[in-house]
């Protein structure tokens, strides 16, 4: 690992792009699993998405499968997705909706809502046995402004306390009150960084979406979080754009709260690693990525919208979504050939440019963490 | 390995599944095909699937093909599928019917069926060549009551002793008697020990198999064989039950020979590590099961009939048929699930109730046959 | 590696096939394609498939790319598929046409055809930044008699000078003349070796293909090239047949400037280790292999034909190739069942006949690369 970092120079001018390992690296790969996705907190969920009593999403990522369960008092727990009688899982359902238990459906061990070991078939055949001992293996989650966090660490203390700062700039958008209204999924053969990349910088939009360079100008707005566990900042929409979308019109009206000035840009931000929010005048896109291998990537892209927006024009949403769902394709195409690119044993780290600046510093970022990790628990 | 055999305190009261490592290591599972099922005697098919002279069965483990072929005198050979002039495979096909000779579809080098190597075109043309050095390399292989057994390591003595005691109290079916009459093939995803240690246990049925339990109690019966390398005991039928079919009513006839008690149980057992033998008043079922990775498992499974009842009644075997299709993808789902649970990072073993004993001890037989094998031939 | 080489006795008498490493190791495989594919002069196309100018053909071989781009001076070049910006592949396409320059999808870096940078949209924004210093990386190209040859290794000196002397000798071929007629694509389930192996030897050709034998005696002619990079002989024609085709008419004209020994001749040459050119009285076929892994292998067989032959019989070149479309497919099967076969435990390297000498040349001329490679480049 160590070669990696010494072989960059961070945060010099002039930075180049990262070394083929870091997009190769089977090691490196679970490394990455295990130290940025699994042991941090992490933003995986809209609330939306889990708002009635007894619903759960199951949240895959490696080997590991988490279930996020609302229960009937509408609190949130996270439940490593595995008996511990003989660690089947509950449930392959990616969602659903549950009644007042979970129950295991090999031997019947039913579990509370909050993982509680709650029932045993014959518990007197088992030598020695403590319900109290066998609850589900629980991770930390936490809700905020309608964004669902989880950590699936070992050791891990409160949420931590910068996010709650950055998400305060947010506000204007009310997204706790915004409804869920579609979503696409996709699978990208490409490393997830080559993704987070991608979406920071806007130096490619020219060649790579011509629709997009219509509405909003590419070399306009700025950038207003430059490090840190979330970057990104926001262009302007063009006078003739009212929004991100197909024909340019908003789906809906503004999102209420909104000041005229954010009416006429577009929110482009990185959570670190694995989320990219998009905040529009009149809805909410939200990117998850989940890495699969090091050279895949699922992506669940979904979209949010005010309430009045789904009520009365429903039809209008597809607007938002048919635009952005081209762009994510073209941006697909061009990490993934860039994910075959640096395979070649001739690839070297080219030269970033200032259009490309909140690449360099995510990549930067990203070094630190990893280096931090390396510290905290070398191998 | 070792520390995979001493994280285990082997027979203690109280025991747990296995660790992680036995469902998921790549080098164990090389170690298992190569000691557990290659270089011992194992049952791999029953006498009336390879009945009439010149007919074959190809068996591949591993990278492994064996062909096992029944002569023109009805005798029986086990050879190495694998031309001893450039290594091709002689055919294929999974079973099929031979002449006098077996040719190699290559070179056209041709062998009598019990692996000698008959003709070689251009014979003169192989420096200083003998055709006696050049015969297939043969496995063991023993017929005994309807059994094929099976032995392809390199030093080999004559059919296990052991065996033939056992195999003495299933005499009462008449297993060599009995008929094919189908058989289903399918694809698990899970260890093959997750397998046989669903078999070993009725503490499932009840969540898992509704219709099983209307026909047999869950608790009933009793284990008769509880170490060794055959392992297993039976259930009471309820009385409303003749057989474990879907209507409940037997296929024809009982086998004959068995007396008022054993028309009334279904015996189950495990022959370690790739045979089960389920058998029932009315008909015998047998799973032969193939690890293809360390969690893929292959199964064929299989069901024999008195001559009679296939002569006379045949769409009556479908009802015994049908009835355990459907148990059979029942236990494949809830293996396919504890798969996916023990790769979580917060698996640990879970205990056994005494209503899995059979499996506690099959999980000590097969940490006892490893052991012996590390030390026989230590890597 | 070494105890590879060792293992074998180069060039005795009553040579034996290669171990089974040879076709299992993935560590050797990496080593072929680096050493014997990518760090030598090879053969990878014919100039016919890349006349007009801007045309490319993109070799793929492992994790590389190579674009061989015809210039509009109707130059050749050779350059890495791999912008110098990000790593991106320039293009993913097998062939086609380009204008003046070939641009990067995704940020529009553009090239001279030769490889130069030309043009990158807002040059100023990087810092310390001079285009010449970010030309593609190349690799270098010769085309002669109209075959391009290709080395893609670091230190390479100009086109291997035995090669021009071997090449004189499929002068009354003339290959330069010749046009592309007809392709056919083929994945096969075996190591490249295998491939050549089978090529260099008729003594399958009787089990193996019917109805090539009755055109030509497997046991006619000879070989007139039996050591070095290129290798092989001819067989005779029979004297009901004019040429290689299913009706065994030939399916022109002569190719004009054979002597009528060479009108009643097949000649069959290895070029090591990607290449078999085949000349037909009439035509001359050509097959490119591509390994894939160390147990598949892509390859590529073209077929070529005097002008005449295209112009006014067009339907006639079917004759040609769907002969040997059949009798490749017949090669490929018996080349899997030995890539299956050798796998086995029980595979051990056996005796080649005399009248597979070339298998045997080849895999002898085969290691001495290898080892040459070895000394070189030790890992």
């Amino acid at each position: 690992m160590n070669q990696f970092l010494n072989s960059l120079e961070i945060g010099a001018q002039g930075q180049c792009t990262l070394p083929q390992e870091f997009y190769r690296s089977q090691e490196l790969f679970e490394r990455e699993l295990r130290h940025l996705f699994l042991d941090r907190w992490i933003c995986v969920g809209h609330s939306d998405n889990l708002r009635e009593p007894g619903t759960f999403l199951n949240l895959k990522l490696g080997s590991e499968s988490i279930l996020l369960i609302r229960d009937h008092h509408l609190k949130l727990h996270a439940n490593f997705n595995v008996c511990r009688h003989r660690g089947t899982r509950l449930t392959e359902a990616p969602c659903g909706k549950l009644g007042k238990t979970i129950q295991c459906p090999y031997h019947a061990w039913t579990y509370q809502l909050d993982g509680t070991l709650a029932g045993v078939p014959d518990e007197k055949e088992i030598a020695g046995f403590c319900k109290a001992d066998y609850g589900l293996h629980r991770a930390k989650v936490h809700e905020i402004g309608g964004l669902i966090w989880l950590h699936a660490g070992r050791e891990v203390g409160d949420f931590d306390s910068r996010y709650t700062g950055i998400l305060s700039r947010f506000q204007p958008w009310q997204l706790a009150n915004l409804k869920f209204g579609s979503h696409r999924e996709y699978h990208v053969k490409a490393n997830w960084k080559l993704i987070l990349q991608n979406y920071s910088e806007c130096y490619h939009c020219a060649p790579v979406h011509p629709r997009l360079v219509e509405l909003s100008s590419p070399t306009s707005g700025g950038n207003d979080l430059v490090e840190g566990p979330v970057m990104g900042g926001y262009m302007d929409l063009r006078g003739n754009a009212q929004s991100m979308t197909c024909s340019g019109h908003k789906c809906g009206e503004f999102i209420s709260g909104l000041d005229s000035q954010q009416q006429q840009r577009v929110y482009y931000y990185v959570f670190f690693p694995n989320m990219l929010l998009s905040l529009h005048p009149d809805y909410v896109m939200i990117h998850w990525l989940t890495p699969v291998t090091f050279d895949q990537t699922r992506i669940d892209c979904r979209w949010y919208f005010p309430t009045a927006t789904l009520a009365t024009q429903t039809n209008s949403i597809e607007d938002a979504v048919e635009f952005w769902d081209q762009t994510n394709r073209e941006d697909w195409q061009v990490s993934e050939l860039t994910q075959l690119g640096v395979a070649s044993s001739r690839y070297t780290p080219g030269p970033y440019s200032n259009r490309e600046a909140m690449s360099a510093a995510l990549d930067r970022y990203y070094l630190q963490q990893l280096a931090a990790a390396n510290l905290e628990s070398p191998q």
